[in-house]
């Protein structure tokens, strides 16, 4: 059975953290399940607390990361079904569904409660907002850019 | 004497980590230098082992970071000569000089090793390119637009 | 497709650690597969340097640990596709398939390189042998009964 | 003076952790002083969070300890007064004495709160049962053989 | 603006730790400011849970530590302006204005506590005294003076 | 058998770390005989790296230690055998055999490789000298007694 994924990015996280299961209390590991429709992405974003391995259980992912400045590496790859992968702790990752058919994946990671940071909520959707000045200097573009771009967060 | 900040930011990093200081092996901790120039930034960015102490030595600067998902929150200040700030391991943040005159902030992070990943860099001017439709849904806006920002990188 | 389960336990693990990726090189977690023929087991064992979560993939799985000393008190529980479990850190723990059809878990591990100890093939098999008068007094039992169950392994 | 060693095993373990002596709060260390008569043993246990290390003040022991899966190597040595050896953390360890007087053993355990997980207690003494067809399988052997071993715990 | 340095070391430590700021509590880091009178020292002293990086603001200082038993080499270098030093964690350290004029430096140390024990406070100026034997003994001196190095403290 | 305490101390420490037992690497662990003769001292001191468990076995000792500043709370017992105590990670600490007969002890350390930093020798014997007018006014007292201290290590 498929999880919702009728949103803008078209992928669905149903996290089982200490949240959701407190007897993961001090015990350092959680996991997720991720759906993605096809073509559906789980956009860029880092794990402030936890390195992720994800297995795939159905479909194709093309997944990546970045290395940190000033190398920035996009180290990618494609994996289908049953292919495992790892996002070393707190790079900026993603997975992006590379097929006509629905994916699966499942993600384990190294703390129970291991945050997420999507990059273009936090920058670009934060409450209160980034001041234009700071956001268009930092991606090098006009102040209209950064208008048109927060208003959809 | 100021760092040189002729640049698109108008800010300069002097680090003193493991790399300058070989004698930091092993001992946690590393400090740096920042020079800003009038409305200089030092843009969004995350250090993907460390938390980091600002201390201002000279002028104005505003600072913030952004907690995590869902919530976002921009937590921001304007600090004056003497005035200290923490930026939470992980998480993103950013100065600004918010003066007409030259600013100057020492900062120390909790590794010798802490690394930068400047949010802009990481997805725009990675080596190779994340695809442009991959940034397209996760910045909710075009492929000309990601292509524009991208130019710059 | 199944593992090959035609052993006397009717199990299998596939591993994925950093013996096998060795990406997973200082990341802190790694995870593994397991098939169950039915009644198949995975017997009583602990990991001595890892959580594990499991999730059931396929079929329906009966698992259970044990506390630590002087309760020992056994925790178990019946899991069906799609439930999450938990097994506390070096606690000794076992999975049986419950049901007439193959079961098939995906299981995370808090190590790059958990390690694995079976209780019965530390205690009855290892090499050279621990010597029968201490485990006749250990399981309260006859230098026979040891000597018996020791053919075994 | 010796401790009573009238039971089963011919052994008493006497604990000083953070039970015993609050002060340990924090400080990641504990000790207990064993007295074995003539044969008794220390039955196959693993402590959950720490190393031991110890030290003979009376009499000649008989130690060992088990490496992880699929290695399985037993380890051990005969200890006199004044001789010292260490438990690797989580490895299933013993100890004989293995003289015809009294021994006594000074050890030191890696946390305030290391606990104990004798292998026959948490196997065949659970609360409730973990059930004789997971342990005839695990132990290669017959129901009847682990009902009679069950009995005595 | 200088700190009030008018007392018998000739220096003043201003801190920021978790107790003053909150908002460090659980990342790992503090800082200080230290001001220095002409000729004026910061006594030997340890950090039991923190390694310290200083930078010199004003003036110059000699800095040093030593290492530990049996070795006791003493690491000591003038720092003028800009310079930059370790003290790595728990050795004995100290820091003397080398100069004519005031000297002011900012640390960083790598724990949100990292608390602070003068050796001469801690071992002379206890409360209670540690006994007079105890203390001519581990010095190779008198009682008398002892007693009369306690006395200012 | 005791060892030879024949020195200005009049104690020995028969340390058994890493360097002794190379087994012990990785572990977290390490321990150390004390032998002490009529009013021999372990004088002030700390270990960089671990928390300290002592158990007397032999005779009465006077322990102690003081926490750190602005408190310097000087925390002492008198031992009997059999008695255990516990010295806090880093802080200084001592013992002295309270009795006419010899006294011995043995000692768990939380490191495999603790250091020791006995206060005395840091300060008066380092190698090359601290110089005299820090001492003095650490010490609040003279040249003199600076020199004349130092003249026995």
């Amino acid at each position: 059975m498929m999880a919702n994924t009728s949103n803008p990015l078209g992928s669905r996280v149903t996290p089982v953290t200490v949240t959701q299961l407190p007897g993961l209390n001090t015990l350092g590991i959680s996991m997720a399940r991720i759906d993605y429709a096809p073509w559906g992405i789980n956009p860029p974003h880092t794990h402030p607390r936890a390195t992720e391995i994800l297995t795939v259980l159905e479909g194709s992912l093309e997944v990546g990361f970045v290395t940190s400045n000033i190398e920035n590496r996009h180290i990618s790859k494609v994996l289908h079904k049953g292919d495992v992968f790892v996002f070393p702790v707190n790079l900026i990752h993603y997975q992006r569904n590379a097929g006509k058919t629905n994916a699966v994946a499942i993600v384990a990671l190294s703390s129970q409660n291991p945050g997420v940071i999507p990059v273009a909520n936090a920058v670009f959707g934060s409450n209160p907002d980034i001041s234009n000045d700071v956001l268009a200097k930092a991606f090098q573009t006009s102040d209209d850019v950064i208008s048109n771009i927060r208003f959809k967060f």
